[in-house]
């Protein structure tokens, strides 16, 4: 498939099935809009999947690595090794990520879509390189137009696998020592706040930390001038290989009718790219929660989603998403498996003369 | 056991435990505090059961039903016989409750604390009545002094019998037309906030049904003039049968060291009686979300919790505090399932010169 058709192929959210939703939260035994987000986060899922009553049993997590060229300027308090390490981890089930997908019964898939040293072979890496880290993007762009769309499609075919093989929801990971760097220029580049707000603190930084990565952000935006108006340019230049791949993630998702939950601060970048690819794409995402990653909620804004739930997670891995997973499944199984007024016998509000 | 037993037998938090789990999650594989609630969350049920590791595998859901002389005076945008219809209704599985439960893995006790009409038997129905529906607190004492101790300690036996067959948290959920006036009504006599806020709109009162509403809680304070230091007498001048239920099932599970999610705006007024007869109590305390009825944000303060989240809802039954088991669990897991920093040969921060 390639860039083009991925794009034209995202549909429209399906009215009627949302509408049969809407009317079935209606007669259901409870006070009308008393389970809130649960209710509309249902309909909303009924308009993405085209289905009135969906189901989200099969869930599958994505958390795709890399690393960045742009770790060497000492904008993490961690070293870049950091992302082979946690790749081992992950494939040995120790991380947050693997807790709560075990908890919430989905799938996990590693993905090595550009982390700098090649991983020892195993059973549950997927790898997908594009590279083996990006380049420093204070010095010159961060990879290829032809690597970003590379590792898109790379992203679209794995979503896209994973829903031929029964997925009815994905949920948006990363791992990349230094990528809320790449991240805070994205979100820069693309105007959704003042660089200051873009700019945060990531995994720990401190007071001197902080300004150095301004600074960073700064030059990168100088040194490689994104146009805005190109999502393919500000992921190139800005970007990195697994903010590229959940950009097809996500895109790969919705393009198949499957809702998309994203995590932080990294999955937002990724993203404000793919709706600047295709502003369809938006009606497809959920947001699980608000990060405590400071430009966040500015994202979420940009993005025009609510989080669901705020839980001061700074976590990244997916770790957010993956309870979102939970709260898509709690809301599509009320849709789904509550009596309604007249199954059960109870007396309706509606029926009463006082109202 | 006798009241003066039960409230004597609440223990202090374990404060080793609370600090082996505090230790421990600065050894786990993620930047500290990056799991934000997750993680204070799961160090204070490791102080509540005085377990370094917790788990919350086992649940209990505890909906306690019963219905209100208050309900006559219009308070309600439903009529009284639908707290016995939705007894059916939860005994057949077609609730939100069961709904919701199912999913967290928890087991749903269905208690009729005094429900007006005697339910059909049946096997999933524990029948502890103290009366049949409270009398109109515009006119007299809801109940007994002797009724509301009953009551309490009945509901403690319950919890206390669950956690004696391994429940290792427990959710608190009720049923009773007309409740939230009775849970106003202790709000305000404890001095929570000011009338105007503690009375709210309910299962969906409109404007006039409001005013109505005010006028029936100012009356039932101004005929009861109960005593805020004293919550047997709070609880029996204005209470209902299954909110005194739940004081006992409150202090029961505090009193065995399990954990106590608390729901929305009735759970929270059981919570505020059993901390006024014992202080100790609110270390056991989770609060699950923060409800759209309008004045359990000031419940909340006056019993110094924060919620785990915020979902919009407003429905009761519990809803929000299995949801909430579901969160407990996650905190638990990620303490004892995530590997250390040695364990699985990840680089800490703290390992490094430059910090």
């Amino acid at each position: 498939m390639e860039l083009e058709e991925l794009l034209q192929s995202i549909p429209d959210i399906d009215e009627k099935a949302e509408n049969a939703a809407r009317k079935r939260q209606q007669e259901l035994t409870k006070p009308r809009g008393s389970l809130g987000k649960l209710e509309s986060l249902s309909i909303q899922i009924a308009g993405i999947t085209a289905q009135p009553t969906p189901r989200v049993d099969k869930k599958v997590v994505f958390v795709l690595a890399g690393d960045h060229g742009v770790a060497t300027e000492g904008v993490s308090a961690y070293p870049p090794e950091v992302t082979a390490q946690m790749m081992l981890n992950f494939l040995h089930g120790g991380a947050a990520i693997n807790v709560l997908a075990r908890q919430v019964g989905a799938k996990v898939v590693i993905v090595d879509m550009g982390v700098a040293v090649d991983l020892p072979d195993h059973p549950d890496l997927v790898i997908k390189k594009i590279g083996h880290a990006t380049h420093n993007i204070t010095l010159e762009a961060a990879m290829t137009r032809a690597q970003a769309i590379a590792a898109i499609l790379t992203g679209a075919e794995l979503a896209r696998s994973e829903i031929t093989n029964g997925a009815q929801a994905i949920a948006t990971g990363e791992m990349g020592i230094g990528n809320t760097t790449p991240a805070a220029a994205i979100m820069a580049a693309l105007e959704a706040a003042p660089l200051e707000i873009c700019v945060g603190r990531g995994t720990g930084l401190d007071e001197e930390g902080l300004k150095r990565k301004r600074n960073v952000v700064e030059r990168a935006l100088q040194v490689n001038q994104p146009n805005p108006k190109d999502g393919l340019d500000v992921l190139s230049k800005l970007g990195g290989f697994e903010i590229a791949g959940l950009v097809g993630v996500i895109l790969g998702g919705a393009s198949m009718r499957v809702p998309v939950v994203l995590d932080g601060f990294i999955t937002c970048a990724a993203a404000m790219i793919a709706v600047t690819l295709q502003p369809r794409v938006r009606n497809f995402l959920i947001a699980s929660h608000r990060s405590q990653e400071q430009g966040h909620q500015k994202m979420l804004e940009w993005l025009g989603l609510q989080p669901l739930f705020d839980l001061g997670l700074r976590l990244g891995e997916g770790s957010g998403a993956a309870l979102g997973l939970f709260i898509l499944d709690a809301a599509c199984k009320i849709l789904s498996e509550m009596a309604t007024f007249s199954e059960a016998g109870v007396t309706d509000k509606d029926d009463l003369s006082h109202g």
